[in-house]
């Protein structure tokens, strides 16, 4: 037995996975892992990682990057500013989206966000494509042949008048995405409910960002999951409900997953660290912090906790979408707009593994009592690893990708604006200081983040080609409506 | 004291109310009931009802009369062919629709129905509004005048290509009922899903009559009642939602109203005594059967009677919708239409109180054990009249109006296409036995039907102005998504 | 037809049932309600009701009179003291108990009450049999025996050392109950948590009346409904919970009844208007407030109020327990006994209606919006004499005994210590003006109290025999338990 | 750095996590896993694992083991029996009970069996203390000091004449327990119900071996399910359901988890792989298949696995329960007993994890699709080590103990009475063909079964003394009634 040389070891620090954290040294070989324990033999590179945390590289499953918005804004990051600012955040992994709009061919428009993200990413990558044209073409032969291409899964929106895909057309979605096992990801509020909400209160003269807080009525994301739920089950198609805000909301969740039907849940630190009165500022200063749905109030945030320890909800993404504070975006409307005038969403990239990080491992969130390092890295790498599949992602275990966050649990860092890396310009988050940062990102074995400056190039970034995976795969439960057998033979599935 | 003479006086039945059946006189004078007891003084007229009940007319308050389906096609009947047929069939009062489609105006709508009705009825007769073009006039200055003059409720449709109401506009409706105290009454199942089953079925060849009844797949009922319920809820406005087809339908109504929310809810006898099955039939048999939403398993039956044991559904209506089994009906769209192509809709009025009386009083569904009449009387008569606020109709009480319909407990009858008096050619539960039969039906202290012949003459029907009453009224409680005190102050309601 | 003359008439009051209220004159003949109506001729003897409300004398289906408690107490009042307690509130009919203790002969103890009521009670009257004793002899022997001869309810206690049953014999007696057609009604609690929550509390010095309301814990309710539950589904054996006092054991009833199962429920005044904070007095004096279950929160008593108007909880008694506040009750374990020797029970005969009344009728609890007169008939009278099977008890109909009060809805009074006839000595409910008061009450036609004073003599009231009636009868319907056919054909039932 | 050589190298196997599976080299030093890589040093020994899977040993959690019945009758294994079955099966690791009757000291209870174990046992193990003598001693002196000894569980049986706690001592228990931080594990089914039913069946005649099955209710599970819930939440004290049965006693622990309450649950292969009709069989042959509570239906089978798919319930034992089927077992009452005589348990250490692997890993449970051997390790060894917490224990890890199994996944074996290693004579699950065999089982490095023989000596098992761990924590939310704030200042905890 011969044993080849490693080129890195990373020696001392606590290693953490999903099941268990440990003292050990991890040794790397050509961008892999190649073993972890005590006293690995020397490594070309060497790593002092005694009294911090080894990691894996988060992996931040939605994010709207380079992406026009439906309404013909550009939001303010590139793949290269994103994946810079995910980078510092501990991220080694990004899946943004390829968004079709109303009329656009939706194999050109992932060709056109691969080119970008080639171009600029430089940590590995994926997309969900959104699809807002559910037509004939995009249904039946181009979702087929780009999920079978590695594009395996799909994002819809139920709401925003440009996007919104109607129940009928999304069980045509939902039933390629069966035929094909992809992945169906669903921004689900009910689309009346909100547009209804807004139209009043801007009648009624409540325009200040505050109120676009209560213009998505809580129930309206309840009601949204309810109905995504029943047509995804008609057909046994598994879906990933994006971004759950409240209690309500879980619930509905909690209840599809016991009777054993394929729903799986994302949500946000946005909903577990702000409240809708985190938006009543003076003037429109509360547009900083509009995403939509929108922050809740902290009984949801203690749901949403509750909901992440018991697995209603499996995974927590930043749903970045950076639109600057000025008139290229929050303010593109004018300086005075009303809150239906402002473009929601929230930059989130480098933040997200930081909050959740001071939350669940340095604070210690008791719903994961003494697990917080492995409910961390569950939540932010291997679960969304395992949801979409991503080959060889999310775990520092033998055989997988060396991408590896070193964390200095003792850091204490405040968040600002200044300290971000994405184009924002701003984050919700300022001025929260946070125990715990990681100060080394490697991605495939190479350093990405060392001593606060970035190493890697553009374009180092891969793509990561993947299919469905066991998420997608359907339960091969048929609802009594679908089984032909007590349907007078009717086969539709 | 000096008393002044009865008109008409029953003599010796048992006289039934929704809380106690017992053996009475029952006294009428100038139309009105005037006492109830025994040995009462002799009247003008007597009729003899020893081993007969006496028990309030039928309350029919869901039928479509000389009406134009949103596809252009004419009902069968007339006012005066309806309301023949609901008077043999024990009824005194009918609630019809005046139905708006796309483009009408309101108003007018309602003056041509009430000249249709006022020509025609023979038994008493109210109007519901359906809305189908909820622009700003029909929502701010039709519904509102034609509230006040006594047209109190509003009917809405979540389905159908050509009539139905969005989310936004549902609100809109819910919230113009609401300032103006008008119940509002739903036909809930979820379009997309309907339109996407039957597109299917029909693409794969799946095109008998039977394939109707899983074109509407179970879960489009309930869904539709759960984003009803989320939105009148967010408002809180009271509604009736129609026709309760499934035992998970008729699970998220108990469920809302256990929140103490207000809503009413209806069934059909063709959803208590027949199944899906019932629409395998030779060629396009079936279509005699296909009604929307569908009749169901033998399940659901059990789970409705639960239901209405419960209170969770009040009362019981025909729906009737005749179309004819021939070119001016179920096969307006030739002799051989694939399901989607076939109007919905079965007669009813004349059966419907026969079968529940067969099953309620005479077979006594262990459901109600011991208190049939109670059941009969509350279920079709006393709970319509209060839902829809019907002044002094629903009872055998001193002081309301004379309807009165003697029933033969004993005499049996076999259901019959000849029987009935309807123009739709033909009846649904034909070959049925049941037991007991209306023979005499009062209106208002005249005789209607008597001796198996009909004694009034078109246009001696009354319509009956009505408010909202108390089942319109809002409970006072909002959610917390309505009320100021914790939305930043905004007053939406 | 020669008409009889009337004994009584009622004039111009409104009468109210349990389905509607009206104006009407009510005749009376041979101590029987003869006629309802306008006109009605002249009677022997007339009363003017004019602006008053005509109800059916209340019914009190749970008093403890004359009874000995399991600890050795003898409660205050006499069957002459509390029948003329109930009539001044309004009240016709009474259900006591005739309870036996561990060793006593069940027959013996039937006999005893039944010579103890038949010479003082002055309004009708039944009893329940309260069973703690249930050996072979009381089980196989005498309770049949006793329900054949009209004593068809059984009352068991869960809690209370000396007279609980524990799950075994509580199967046997449901059995027993079932194989005879009786009702079992129930104290439900939790005996061991209540037992412990008092032991500790003692032990850390916690002794107060107050104390008292926290020694029962609220899921100790909820817990052993379950379990009762259970136990009665598993046989298929009706039964009735008394005096429901939480939201959760609400809640445990509506889930049972919304599965088929056959519970009923009562709650009582002291769960509708008192808190535990009605107990938290200087010194001792809280004793006076000190029930089992005790009072709960605001909270519970809207809940209750809810499951009243959801049909959850039929009927509400007075739970009338009568121990007065000095050595002979309340302290007869001395001047400063802690609370586990405080005898627990209110007095709550007289003042049960009046309470309601101007809760439903003169305010108008929401949940009956616009109802309130027939909530107050359903709930103290009609669902009482349906539920037990009181012949011709319970409502003013033809043919049923003229028991009636005659209430003046404008009368207010306030509630003290002096105005009660019965010999308890204090009302937890004075000091509170209530608006409503029964200023008539007659039994079979004859008066009870008039003008204030009492009319009718010890021993005027009758014993009621009675059958298990409908509400003993079981569903029919078998759990997979006790289905032979799935159990290897073993037949228990 | 100079790397130490390795004491054992298990080379290119498959190993599986909780969180993976994954091929990579084992290395072990000085009885610990030292590293987990590819191409790993050589080691002192070599293991070729090629084409096996390097699992964690398992661990059951849940035996009874040279244990006196409360009947008298002794199992019929020993220490070393039993430990060395457990080996054969795969184990390394064995909980089994120091059990405590009435009349008995606790203490001297857990130094007998600490004697036995530590003579006979050849893996390593640890006790719970059964208590069935809740007295002050034991509550308040024994267990106190044990736990804090190193024996941190309890276990409480809420049946069985002999040992069964009653809610008020169990109430003292889980006080205990809470104050000492020690999980109690709790066998709970409805004593009564049990009793009752079984009586009734034995009057009536049905006295074979299957009636056992329908003498435990299914609503017993339930019914104790929820009052042992209701009990630990009112203290805040977390427990551990033993071998739960049901679907509806699977549905309970997912609500309690639901509202947050620390509730673990276990299951048993009798209740995944057995139903009611196994017992079925001719004469008292059926004895074999009785355990309690009893195998129940093909669709509990299915709720089953899918609450330890959803994480309701954590973990899969044995409860292995050796009774010959001889006089000295099964028919220590004669040859002819009635199933109420007849001693209840099942043999079941050397079958857990071979049926388990087979299913999970071999079949693939639709339930955890894809995921068969991370579901075998997390529910045989990780969550058993960590709800217990035993030290070092329960996956393949650096730093922890090296108890390996090595699988041979490919090895089909016929489960026979011969070929297990306890004394029990047989196995219900005789005659089953399952593939995947642990060829191979190592603790702390050391072979205790290789090539199909033992290697290890008795007493070379250690005791494993452990704190109650992170499972064992209270959530520190109190109930209602248990807060001071809220309860005049009573501070019971």
């Amino acid at each position: 037995m011969t044993t080849q040389p490693y080129d890195l070891v990373i020696r001392g620090g606590t290693v953490g996975t999903a099941s268990g954290a440990f003292e050990a040294d991890v040794a790397v070989r050509d961008g892999t892992i190649a073993a972890i324990g005590s006293g690995l033999a020397q490594g070309a590179r060497e790593i002092d990682a005694r009294g911090k945390l080894v990691l894996p590289g988060g992996i931040d499953t939605h994010a709207h990057v380079e992406q026009v918005s439906a309404g013909g804004l550009l939001n303010a990051d590139t793949f290269e500013s994103a994946t810079t600012s995910a980078a510092f955040g501990g991220n080694t992994t990004l899946i943004s989206f390829a968004a079709q709009h109303r009329g656009n061919d939706l194999r050109k428009v992932v060709d056109d966000y691969s080119v970008l993200a080639k171009r600029g990413a430089l940590i590995d990558y994926a997309f969900h494509m959104i699809v807002a044209n559910p037509d004939r073409k995009t249904i039946e032969t181009d979702l087929p042949a780009l999920i079978k291409e590695g594009h395996a899964s799909i994002k819809v929106f139920m709401t925003y008048d440009l996007i919104k895909v109607d129940d009928e057309p999304l069980l045509d979605l939902l039933l390629t995405a069966r035929e094909n096992r992809a992945l169906v990801c669903v921004h689900a509020e009910n689309h009346g409910m909100i547009s209804w909400m807004g139209r009043k209160l801007v009648e009624r003269g409540y325009t200040a960002p505050k109120y676009h807080s209560i213009s998505h009525p809580r129930g309206s994301e309840a009601e949204a999951f309810t109905r995504l739920i029943t047509q995804a089950a008609l057909i046994d198609q598994p879906i990933m409900i994006f971004h759950v805000s409240t209690a309500e909301g879980a619930a509905v969740i909690r209840q599809a997953r016991g009777q054993g039907l394929k729903v799986f849940a994302e949500t946000c630190p946005q909903y577990l660290f702000l409240t809708k009165h985190d938006l009543d500022k003076p003037g429109v200063e509360g547009a900083k912090w509009m995403c939509s749905p929108p922050p809740r109030e902290v009984a949801d945030q203690d749901a949403l906790w509750q909901a992440l320890a018991l697995g209603d909800i499996q995974t927590i993404s930043s749903d970045h979408a950076p639109y600057r504070f000025d008139e290229t975006g929050k303010l593109s409307a004018g300086p005075n707009p009303n809150f239906k005038q402002i473009a929601n969403g929230l930059p989130g990239l480098e933040t997200r593994l930081p909050l959740l990080f001071d939350a669940l491992v340095s604070k210690g969130r008791p719903e994961f009592a003494g697990r917080g390092i492995e409910a961390f890295v569950e939540l932010t790498a291997t679960a969304p690893a395992a949801l979409y599949n991503l080959p060889r992602k999310g775990a520092i275990q033998p055989g997988f990708d060396a991408d590896i966050a070193i964390w200095d649990p003792q850091r204490e860092v405040t968040i600002s604006d200044e300290l971000m890396h994405d184009l924002a310009g701003f984050t919700p988050f300022a001025g929260r200081t946070v125990k715990g940062w990681p100060e080394r990102v490697i991605l495939r074995g190479q350093d990405v983040v060392a001593a606060g400056a970035l190493k890697a190039a553009p374009g180092s970034g891969r793509w990561l080609g993947r299919t469905g995976g066991r998420a997608a795969e359907p339960t091969g439960r048929l609802t009594l409506d679908m089984d032909p057998a007590t349907n007078f033979g009717a086969n539709i599935l």
